[in-house]
């Protein structure tokens, strides 16, 4: 036997895997494309035209490595924010920041406590770190707050991450009850609030920002609501000493130039923003009542997506969403007990949930008929 | 004293650091532009107007996340270079995938063996592992090849980084050479061959590409000579199950979509690639002239940039930069012992090395008389 080098031995146990499978991917397997991209929280409204602007002039400077220090971004977002500059680190996406968040807090073996059914990714990095995941219930649809808190004591966890508003539920929590788990939380646990879908939420469910508190850093992206998922650009916002962390173990020339300039757009054009948010409102709405209409159960969101329990187990679900991908409407649902009931359907363009509306009916009662 | 979230023992003992100012930051310090950009080793040139084109189509789709396999841009390069999909990852830039090398394959207290004076971030990411470097002097201004076998062998170290055509000299050890390092190298050490300037080497440089090869990991780049630095985009090459493991780790919609489009053109548009070569390698033989004119001592060169010696000291050197920078010129320096001696500059347009022939001579004139 040939003889190799040895991987580190908290990478040796982990197990080769792509924790979310990419449309495209799917697309290749079944040998045709998809009529809806609605399963990825996408935004399918697009960046700002003035965004777009800036990328297709930005194309030709793509020679020079970015700025490592992300000056101009990073600036904009505090003074959008009313932070310092030294409260905000911008990173590869909201995945990016988790990724180093874990390697920054989390020693082998340190406990890190989550929801069971949430972001995969953080879990995935938590993974990568060598930490122990404890998994909380959620309840009625929620992360349970009070359940976290609790294993979070009693396992004396060094981190906790939440999303507010949650994926893959699109429910939320409002900010009082955020900052009295805050509040609640031993000075020693980091908590990592995840707000991918904080644009799209109530003003009430976000918490007034807090950069004295050494043990919360927020994060925020521009793949959801600013139309950006595909340039990777993410920020995250918290205690200067917090932060300056980052700077230990981030890929300095990480965000690409491109990344920044459209970030830094993006920020700039609030009232496309706002039309967004409109837009995304209308698209609950209608995600909903399409729901309704076949019978299904939709929960309240505050995200850019509606999730909903299709009345009846995990395997119901599963068949009402693959009969969806068998006719080419992208979509995902959960998997985790009694969250496994729902599919998960992201807010699109009118002639896509047009196509959401029209073949519903026929994925569902093929669901039920096999069932 | 307010409780905090510890760190990670291994990030705790790390200092908080940017490997490379970048030339906006000086620029900012300065108050004024650079008049020529010609110290980080781009490419001036720019990516190919068929690059430029389909980022600009491109532009608009970017709400789409990216395909987290890579899967087109990793087919390209795998048909381009005739080995196989499972020999290829693709990443954010080399420095993406040289920190999670040191993340697969370092673990805490293992030894790693590099050049004294070669790529800091490398180093950045050995640091970021918990690995100890162990760091060789470089021997006539190259790699030293045996120096570095001889401290693989004496500190059972588990990784050696090399690269080849080499920064910050820009010299280069011919194929045979490299492969009979690699033979002599322990099984179970990683060999890091940094192949960032292979594109601007001559074709005997590059050994021919092996893939059975559990202990090589090769790694090479659109941000060179393709022109691509700003967009984040590079790939590793080796034996397929040591490829397989980077899946582990890598945060897997990190390549943006916009990088793997930028990629896939560029990749496709070789005639571009040979006539930036051939720009190259006229740009070196003037920045050599040049230096020469000027008493200065042009190192022969494989990459896209010229070291030359100032004919002193390393305090010497490091005057003449400044002056250039003082003047206008962003060009950078070696810092490590003898190689310190020089300035590194990088082939520009046609105008730039204009302003570079201009000043030098004031610029290593003041350099003397204040020495």
């Amino acid at each position: 036997m040939t003889l190799r080098p040895r991987q580190a031995p908290i990478i040796d146990a982990l197990p080769v895997t792509v924790p979310f499978v990419g449309p495209e991917a799917q697309e290749r397997a079944r040998g045709r494309p998809f009529r809806a991209r609605i399963g990825a929280n996408e935004s399918s409204f697009g960046p700002a035209p003035y965004v777009i602007a800036r990328m297709q002039e930005a194309a030709r400077d793509q020679w020079m490595y970015c700025d490592p220090e992300r000056y101009e971004l990073r600036t904009a977002i505090a003074q959008h924010l009313s932070v310092g500059y030294e409260n905000v680190v911008v990173g590869e996406g909201i995945d990016g920041l988790l990724g180093l968040v874990a390697r920054l807090f989390v020693a082998p073996g340190d406990t890190v406590v989550t929801s069971l059914g949430a972001y995969p990714t953080f879990n995935f990095h938590v993974d990568g770190s060598g930490g122990r995941l404890l998994k909380v219930a959620y309840r009625n649809d929620r992360e349970d707050l009070e359940g976290l808190l609790e294993a979070v004591r009693r396992e004396n966890a060094v981190m906790v991450y939440l999303s507010n508003p949650d994926n893959p539920m699109g429910t939320w929590w409002e900010a009082d009850e955020i900052m009295r788990f805050a509040d609640a939380l031993p000075e020693t646990t980091m908590f990592v609030l995840d707000e991918a879908y904080g644009e799209t939420a109530p003003a009430s469910a976000l918490p007034r920002i807090d950069i004295d508190r050494p043990n919360l850093i927020r994060m925020r992206t521009f793949s959801k609501a600013y139309g950006l998922a595909g340039i990777r650009c993410g920020y995250a916002i918290g205690e200067k000493e917090s932060i300056a962390a980052f700077e230990k173990v981030r890929n300095h020339y990480g965000t690409s130039r491109m990344a920044q300039i459209a970030g830094l757009a993006a920020l700039a054009d609030q009232a496309y923003l706002a039309e967004v948010k409109r837009r995304v409102a209308a698209g609950r709405q209608r995600l909903a009542a399409i729901a309704r209409d076949n019978g299904l159960s939709p929960i309240e969101s505050a995200t850019n997506f509606v999730t909903m329990g299709c009345g009846g187990d995990g395997a119901l679900a599963l068949k009402v969403m693959q009969n969806l991908l068998d006719r080419d409407v992208f979509i995902r649902k959960p998997m985790a007990p009694v969250l496994d009931r729902c599919i998960r359907v992201s807010v699109g363009l009118d002639h896509e949930l047009d196509i959401f509306a029209q073949e519903l009916p026929k994925a569902v009662a093929d669901a039920r008929a096999s069932s």
